[in-house]
C-alpha cells in the first residue's frame, strides 16, 4: 500500500507527485523522491523496481521479508534492511523496514510494523536545513527512528530483569524466578538480532569507505552507531546478569534444599529418639522393674521429653531448626 | 556417474557433448562446459582431471571426501567444497559437492547426496540472461541451491527447540528433555559443520580480492553469504538457548527434588508423631493412669488425629504439602 | 551553572573572562579557553554552543545525558565522554563528564559528579611547563583525574572479595556468600561500563592517527590507556575469580548437604535398629521364652546398646558422624 | 644418531655421503642434502649447526626439546618444531619432529617419535618431478606425514566420544562416565596443544608473505593447512560435546537421585503409616473395643494391607514407584 | 640501592663508574652503561633521571611500581616492565623489574625481587661477541632471565594439578579437592597476569615495525616471545582443566550423595518392614492366632529375618548397598 510519494529540493517539499512521474522527478538535479510503502503486493514492488531501476535481488529480499538487518551497496544505492522492535503488552512484536536509498530517492518498506514513520517525514519537513542535505539525511531520520524505539524495550528489560533480581534470594520463588529468567533470555536475544547485525552493518556509513552521498551526514550515522552500542551494551550485561542470576537461582535451590533436609533430620531425630524410648518401656520382659515402681511412667515421659529438649536447644542453636 | 555434459555460450545451451569433446570447447572464447558428475569412479575424476587440467590435489581431496566446506584458487581455477545437509525424517543427511570452476568451465562431483541438482540446470537455463554471466553464475546457482537447502533443516531445529521449550517447566519431563536437548545440540553441530566454514570461504567471493571471473557476479555471492549469516545466526541462537535450557532444566529437577524433599519430610513429621505417642501409650508401665481412663483411647486417638491435622494444615499453609 | 571561564597563553593564566568574550578570545593564536560547567541548564549551554560554534548532535549528547563513554571527533574538535565512578558508602555512584576540546577551548560539563575538578585546574596552573602544551594537556589531567578515581573503586572490589574468599568455604555461610558475589558482579560490571568503552576510546589518541592538537601529548594519553589497562585487567580477574567462586559456593552447598545426608542417615539407621529391637520384645506371643529370663531385659538393653555404639563407631571411623 | 644422509639434484638422488662432504654439496647449484637424525648426542647436533650455518637459538630449541610447534625464519632458512602424537594402546603418545630447512638442504631431528619417517623419503623417492620441487617439497611431505597420523587419533577419540554417548542416559553409569568425559577431555587437549599452532605457524607458508624457495610448494602447504583446520574444527566439536556431556550427566544424576528419593519417600510413606496403626492398636488403653471384637486383628490387618495397597497404587501412578 | 654501575665497549667491560660520568660516558661512540638499582629511594631515581635523560611518565611509574608488564616507547629510548614471579614455599612471590633501555645505555630498576640478576650481568662479561651487540642483547638477557623463571612455577602449578587430579574421582576428597582447585586458578591468574600482558609487549620486538637499536638482536626477542607463548598455552590448559575439574568435582559429590541416598534408603526400608512386623505382632487384639501358637514367635522372627535378608539380597544385586 502506498503512504506517500512526495518530491523535494533543496530541503524543500515540491509536491505530492504519482507513483509515474517517479522516473522524471529522479532525473531532476538537486531533486530527490521519498516514497513510503505499507505491507507493498508484489506488483507494487514490481513497479517500483522499474522506476527507480532496483536492483533484482534487493527486490526479492524486500519480498520475501524476514531479512537480517543489513546494509548492501548495489552499484550508487544502497539497499538497507532494519528490524523494529515493539512493545506489545510483555510481549516483543518485531518488524521489519526495508529502505531503498540513493542520491536521488529514498523508498521505504514497511512490513509487520505497528507504529508508522510519518513523523519522521513531518520533522523532516519542518527543518528544512537539515532535509537540504538530502536522501541520506533521510535514510539517517528513519534509522534513528527505529533505533529510539528500542530504547523502552531494553528499559523493559532491564526493569524486568531488576524485579526478578528483588526476589533472588527469597525462598520459595526460584520456581518462578527461573522461567522468568528463561523468558527475559528469550527476548534479549530476539532484540540482539535486531542489533547486532545493524551496528556491524551502520559502521560501514562512518568513518571509512563510507558510499559517497552519505559523506556529509558521516556524524549523524556516527550517532546511531553510538546509540545501537549504548544498547548492544546494555543488553550484554543483561545477559551477563541473566547467566549469573540462573547459577545463583540454583545456589538457592540447593541452599533452601539443604534446609530442608537439616530440619527434617532435626525433627527425624527427635521422634526416633523417644519412639525408640516407647518402644523399650513397651517390651514384654517379665522382669523390668522400672515398670513397676510408682513414679516410672512420669520419669520416662519426662526423660522423654527431657531428652527431646535438650536435641531440639541443640539444633535450634547449630541453626538446624 | 556422468549426470550431463553441456556446452553454453552466451547464455544458450549449444549442445550435449561427450567427455572427449570438453577440451576442445573449452578453448572457444565465450564458451564454458558444465559438466554433472555423481559418485564418480577413480577413472571418471583421471579423465576430468585431463580434459580439465585439474590440480591434482584437488581432484585427490574430491576423491577421498569428507572434506570440510572451502574456496581454494588453483591458478584462474576453484576449487570448491561445500556440505549438503538434508533431513531424513529425524535425522541429518550430510553431503558433498565439489564444484571445480574457472572461466570455461564448471564440472560439479556430488557424493552422498540425495536430492540432485537437475532443478538447477533447468531453472539457469530458463534465464539466458542470467547464464550469459558465465561460469561464476553457475557456482553461484549451485552454492544458492545447497544454501536454500539449509533452511528447512534450521526451521526443523527452532520447532523442535520450542517444542523442549513448551516442556521444560513441567514437572516430571526433565529426563526427557535432557536427552532431546542433548540429542538436538547434536544435530546443530552437524549443521554448523556444514556453515561456518562455508560463510568464511564465502566471504572471499564478494567485496575483497575476488577471482576475476566472479567479478560480475559479486552481488549474487553476498546474498549467498548473506543467507549463511541468518542460518549462522539462527543457529547460534539455537546453541545459545540450548546452553541455557540445559541449566534451566538442572534447577527444575533440583526445585521439583527440593519439593518431593519437604513433602516427604511433612509426611514423616505427621506420622513419626502419632507412632510415637502410640508408642508411648504401648509402654507397660504398671501405673499409667490414663490408660484406665473409660474415654482414653478415643482421648488419645482424638489427640493424635488432632496433632497430626494441625501439622497437615501447617505444611499445607507453608506450601509442603 | 557555570564554575570557571579563564583564559591562558603559554602555559600562564592571562584573566577569568566572561562567557560572551570567549569568542574573541578562541581567535587569539597561542590562547586557549578552560571553562567549567556544572549541570548545566539548557539555554547555558546553547550559549556556549554558539560561543565555541559546538556541533548540534554532541550538544544533544552532552544535554540529554547518559551516553557511554567515547571519543568523538567532529571536525578539528573532539567530543569526549567519561563516567565517573564513586563510593558512596558501600555503593557506586555513577556520573558523566562531556568535555568538549579544540586547539584552542576546553569546555568541560560534569553531570552527576559529587567531586569537582577544581584540583585539576590547580594543578594544571602550578605547572606551565606542561600547561603550555595547551588545550589537549587539560584534556589529559581531566582524563587522568577521572581514572585515578577508579582505583580506589577496583581497591573496594578487590577488598570485598578477597572477605568473601575467606568464608567461602566456610560451612554455612554459603547463604551471604552468594548474596554477596551476586552484588560484587553487579558493582564489576557498574565500572567495567565506564572502563571498557574508555579503554576503546583512548586508545585513539595515541600511536596511529592521532587529531593534530594531541600530537605533542600522546605519551600522556598512553599512560591514560595503560591506567585503563591495568584497571580493566583487575576487573576482568575479579569477575572470572566471582564465576569460579559461585561454582565453588555451589559444590560447597552439595559437599555440606551430602555431610548431613550422612549425618541423618548413620542416625536414623542407629535408632532404626533400636526401635526394631525394642519391638521385637514387645510382641506379644505366648512363647517367647527370653521375655521370662532373669536377666532377659538388661540383656536385650545391653544387646541394643552394644550395636548401636558398634554402629556409632563405625560410622565415625567412615567420618559419617 | 644418523639414519641417512643423501644429496638429491633435480628430483634424483644423487647418492649417500658423508656428514663431512655436507657443507660441499649444498654449494652445489640446484643440489639439495637430506638428512635425519633420531635422538641426536648433542655433538652431532654441533657438527650440523657447523656444516649447515645452523642459527644458535634453533639448535638450542632442537637441543632442549619440548618446544611448542612453530615455524621460526632465521635468515633465508626456516626452523620448523612439529609434535608427533601416536597411539599407544589407550594412551597417546607424544614426540617431537625438528625441521631445519632452506633451499639446499632438510635436517629432520626426531625425538621420542615411535614410527619413524622412512617411507616419506621412500615415496619421495619414487615420485621424482615432485622431489624436483626441492627441499620445501621434503618439508611438505614430512609435515603431511606427521598430520596424516593425527586422524587415527581423532578417530580414536570420536568413538571414545560416541561409546560415552550411548551411555549417558543410563542411570547408573554417571560415575564411569564422568571419568571417562575427564580423560577424554585431557586427551583432546593433548592433541590440541599439537594442532592448534602448528596451524598458526602453517597459515605462513601460504597466501601472505611466503619464504622464497616455499613459492612453488604453496597450494601443497595449504593442503596441509586445510587438514590441520579439519582436525582443528573435529577437536572443537569433541570439547564442546565434552563439556555439555558433563553438564547433561550432572542432570542425569540429579535427576536419578530425584527418583531414589521419590521412591525412598513412598516406601517410607507405607510403612510408616502400618506402623502408627500398628502402634495404635498396641497402645495398652483398657477400654478399646476393636481389641475385644472376635474378628478385630484380621480387620486391623486387612485395614493396614488395604491403605498400603491404596498408597503403592496411588503411588505408581503418580510415577513415584 | 645501587647495584653496579658499569659502561661497555665492543662487548668488553670498561670499568665501574660513579654515577656522575654516566652522562659523559653515554656520549662515547660505541659504549653503552649498564645500571642496576635495587628498591632505589625516590632521590636515586631523579639522579638517574637527569643522567640519562629519563621520560617524566616512565620514572613516576617506576617510581610508584605495581605496573603492568609493558613496553612502551620514548622517543629513541625504551621504557620496559616485566614482573618477576618466584616460589616462595607454596605461595607466589611477585616482583617488578623495570627497564630503561636505549642504545648507549641500560637501567633496571628491581623491586620486591628476592634473587638478583647478577648472574645475567656475568654471562654476559663472559660472552662478548654477544654482549657486543649492544645494550638491545642486555635487555633480552635481563627478560630471558626473568622469563626462565615461570617454568619452576608452570611446573609447581602443573605438578599440583595432578595431585588433585589423582584424587578428584575419590570419594570424601571433594572438600578438600575444591579448595585446592580454587587455590590453583588464584595461583594461576597471578602467573597470567605476569605472562599475558608481555607476550603482547615482546609482540613489539620482533617481526614489525622494531625500535632501531632491537633490530639485531630480533631473534632472540622472539625466543622470548615464543618461550611465553609455550607458558600462556601451559596456563591456558590449567586453567581450562581447573574449570572442568570444577565440574567434575560438583558431579561427584552429586554421584556420592545419591549413593549414599540409596544406601539409606535400602538400610530405611529394611527395618521399616521390621519394625512393621513386630507392631503388628505387639498389637493386643484378644483373638490373634498365632501369638498361642508354640512356634509363633520364632516362626515370626524367621519371617522378618528372611524378608530383611530378601532385601538385602535384592537391593546388594541391585548396587545400592
Amino acid at each position: 500500500m502506498l503512504i506517500n510519494c512526495v518530491a523535494y529540493q533543496e530541503g524543500k517539499k515540491l509536491s505530492d507527485i504519482t507513483v509515474e512521474a517517479i522516473s522524471d522527478y529522479i532525473q531532476i538535479p538537486g531533486c530527490f523522491v521519498w516514497v513510503a510503502l505499507r505491507e507493498p503486493a508484489p506488483d507494487e514492488l514490481t513497479v517500483m523496481q522499474e522506476e527507480f531501476s532496483l536492483h533484482e535481488l534487493a527486490v526479492e529480499d524486500a519480498q520475501r521479508g524476514h531479512q537480517r538487518p543489513k546494509i548492501e551497496e548495489y552499484g550508487d544505492s544502497l539497499f538497507v534492511v532494519v528490524r523494529t522492535v515493539e512493545l506489545d503488552g510483555e510481549e516483543l512484536h518485531v518488524g521489519e523496514l526495508d529502505i531503498f536509498v540513493a542520491d536521488n530517492y529514498v523508498l521505504s518498506v514497511r512490513n509487520n510494523v505497528n507504529r508508522g514513520f510519518l513523523g519522521v517525514r513531518a520533522r523532516a519537513e519542518r527543518e528544512p536545513q537539515l532535509l537540504s542535505k538530502g536522501s541520506s539525511f533521510v535514510l539517517y531520520a528513519l534509522m534513528d527512528a527505529v533505533v529510539d524505539r528500542y530504547f523502552p524495550v531494553v528499559d523493559m528489560l532491564e526493569s524486568e530483569l531488576e524485579k526478578i533480581e528483588d526476589r533472588i534470594f527469597i525462598a520459595g520463588s526460584q520456581r518462578d524466578n527461573i522461567e522468568r529468567l528463561y523468558e527475559l533470555k528469550r527476548k534479549v536475544l530476539v532484540l540482539r538480532h535486531a542489533v547486532a547485525p545493524m551496528l556491524d552493518a551502520v559502521g560501514k556509513l562512518h568513518g571509512g569507505r563510507v558510499p559517497g552521498f552519505c559523506w556529509d551526514t558521516q556524524e549523524y550515522f556516527r550517532d546511531v552507531h553510538d546509540h545501537l552500542q549504548r544498547i548492544n551494551g546494555a543488553l550484554d550485561t543483561i545477559r551477563d546478569t541473566i547467566g549469573t542470576a540462573i547459577q545463583v537461582n540454583l545456589s538457592m535451590v540447593a541452599i533452601d534444599e539443604g534446609e530442608v533436609n537439616k530440619r527434617l533430620a532435626a525433627w527425624a531425630a527427635i521422634f526416633a529418639v523417644v519412639t525408640a524410648f516407647a518402644g523399650i518401656y513397651g517390651m514384654n520382659f517379665d522382669h523390668m522393674p522400672e515398670l513397676r515402681w510408682r513414679y516410672g511412667y512420669p520419669i520416662a515421659v519426662g526423660g522423654m521429653v527431657a531428652v527431646a529438649g535438650y536435641l531440639y536447644y541443640r539444633f535450634k542453636k547449630s541453626g538446624w531448626l
